[in-house]
């Protein structure tokens, strides 16, 4: 069964802002069954919109439509499907007792142009926006489904989640679909795929390997469809398993999750705490810990220790060693990440001083000069890395470096 | 001169990662003057990539492709392209030495498979990539430009920056495009809107205003188009510098920077210095910070007092606070900010705790509640927010509103 998702609004294409409706609703489809053929953003013009909606309809069953809702004259959604359908407007009395209860409830009074939003085109089934005033609209014509819904998220994934996915699932007979990811960290795409090409080339018609590369991590990623759920759970295990198998040095984890919190859900389960001393990365690697319900159980915190004061008072780094040495050395990295140890009590840390740009290098530590170290109780490690002269680039790929060596100390001391 | 945005990829027709290249994209080409008419996301599919590349080509005149570039066999693009304009394969000499000066670098042994990434439709033009292994390719057939690019956004943002829009810039005659943003913080879009209805009424068809909100801010974006840069600018400067006047105590910023840096730039200009205490935040106000270029200049550092045992021994919070008050109350901030500004020795400091949630609310302290002060060495300022329970937008907010007391302070004491 294929969807299309088409998004209406200026706002996408000038790039003010992002589509992120339409990955939460191409998940949200794929977990029923459903596959997201196309995406097509398109602006707030009729021609363009009918367009778009035949050619859709054309290539898939159901055509979910957002965005182009709201109560001023440049939404024009709604007339445009009722041109579309060939049909003409209604006033649909749920529609407006929901409009109607939303203004009550702010106490404000109810405009015309208010009012307006409770027209719809005659041929549709309204779907209550419990969120906002602009109704939702399903449409059943010339054997697909099409539904309007606003472009406002939670509006929308209310929607979704209450009304519209139930309602494709009672409609069709929908296969299963299951995505299993592995996320490797420290080999590349092309040596992961020879070492697994005879993996690949094995799989059977109806399960596909994609790569999914970002700076250092590579995330295999196994999708498969099937009309027998327990059957096709099975056979995506059993393949993902044998990739495992053969590549498992590289593994962080066996789940789409991300890098740092994989480490995070090994560390919780040993009971084990986490510090940092950042300087090049700010602050980043922290934010990257924190951003993750639970984080408190393993990141106890840290210092930011942009200045060399802080370096000293914060961490316990020798002023003898930054004047010789200076900031970004092995022997300052040293310090900062068995200060990190000390200081906050942490059974781990990491430590990432360096030069991110686009000032501040020299011919011997160049922009993109980074120490970074990893350390427990009895073990640490440290590396230099030359990366480029890119500061955001420089930031991740520290942070996902730090991350890398601080996994490899966990398995190392594990063993 | 109209530009059509494909993307290739089932990661992002499935959900897993959200397509913030074309909003950048989009961004890029309107500074240009070049018009997005519509965003399209495909599989990788060829009969699929194929009919969008001939859809795509009915509408515009410029037609930009990303992804499907990498070495693996899921990725089609090449062969798709090259199929497209009816041409074969050859390697290209730039593209070779690219992949092999890359591998050189990382002292990695080039395999076949990378080889295979110097491989490129005959009739393109390679566009450098300084970034990763794979080319990008100009093609110009019948009468429009197709550029295809790799998914990766630092590599797709190189290109673009550095080759792409000059080029396309050379290609055609584009009008002028000038955006002048003017960034508020502390009133309402539809007050600011109400305050300068009459400026907005008396622009001349090729300026329009946009009100973009966000968290409590509101950016006022002047957008014009014409044919004399010198003129366009003189004009839009002119009802920019209206607009300043009209609601000066709101506006934070006359560039379309972030407000942490326009707090930055207008305290480096003073020679002033900032730390943090961040609590709940995480470390996401000094990322906010650290993210910029020159950030040291005013940004100390500080502690990311996850712990309450961090908060006493970074902050010198007293354990008796943390004991009768908690973690999360009016005398723990107060302790926080001025511990920040007497351990890290700076000027100004501000400070954040809260919960973040989803747990670790309690009826007195449900989550999203949220402490913040800021303080200089004269003046504390502290408040209580009451957020909602998502826990990433309680740490945006956290961090916008610290900013926002921050700023008010800084103009407070300048007064």
């Amino acid at each position: 069964m294929l969807a299309e998702i088409i998004t209406i609004g200026d706002e996408i294409l000038i790039g003010q802002i992002i589509d992120s409706n339409s990955a939460w609703m191409g998940q949200q489809l794929n977990k029923a069954g459903i596959r997201v053929k196309q995406i097509t953003s398109v602006s707030d013009d009729k021609q363009h919109i009918l367009s778009a909606l035949a050619d859709a309809a054309i290539r898939a069953d159901i055509i979910l439509i957002t965005g182009g809702l709201g109560p001023t004259k440049d939404d024009i959604t709604k007339s445009t499907l009722a041109e579309y359908f060939g049909v003409g407007m209604i006033e649909s009395q749920p529609a407006l007792e929901n409009v109607e209860r939303i203004f009550a409830k702010y106490n404000r009074p109810l405009l015309n142009i208010n009012r307006l939003q409770a027209q719809v085109p005659s041929n549709c089934e309204v779907v209550e926006n419990k969120n906002g005033t602009a109704p939702g609209m399903w449409f059943n014509a010339g054997g697909k489904i099409y539904v309007s819904m606003p472009g406002v998220p939670f509006e929308m994934m209310y929607m979704m989640e209450e009304q519209v996915i139930p309602k494709l699932k009672a409609s069709f007979k929908l296969p299963y679909i299951i995505h299993k990811t592995t996320l490797t960290v420290g080999e590349g795409e092309s040596f992961l795929a020879e070492r697994i090409a005879d993996i690949e080339d094995a799989l059977p018609a109806h399960i596909k390997l994609a790569y999914l590369p970002k700076l250092g991590q590579v995330r295999l990623r196994l999708s498969g469809s099937g009309d027998d759920e327990n059957i096709l759970a099975a056979e995506i295990a059993e393949y993902a398993a044998k990739i495992v198998e053969r590549v498992g040095a590289f593994v962080v984890a066996t789940d789409d999750v991300p890098l740092e919190k994989a480490i995070m859900d090994y560390m919780a389960a040993r009971g084990l705490t986490l510090s940092v001393a950042e300087s090049c990365t700010g602050g980043y690697i922290s934010h990257l810990f924190t951003q993750h319900a639970g984080s408190s159980k393993v990141f106890l915190g840290g210092a930011v220790s942009y200045s060399n004061q802080i370096k000293e008072d914060a961490l316990g780094v020798q002023h003898a060693t930054l004047e010789q040495y200076g900031a970004v050395s092995e022997e300052t990295v040293t310090e900062m990440v068995e200060g990190a140890l000390r200081n906050f009590k942490s059974d781990f840390a990491i430590a990432v001083t360096g030069i991110a740009g686009p000032d501040g290098g020299t011919p011997d530590k160049p922009v993109g000069t980074v120490w970074i170290a990893a350390a427990c109780g009895t073990k640490t490690v440290k590396k230099k890395f030359t990366f480029g002269n890119k500061r955001q680039q420089n930031i991740e790929r520290s942070a996902t470096s730090a991350l890398f060596m601080l996994n490899t100390l966990l398995k190392d001391v594990e063993k």
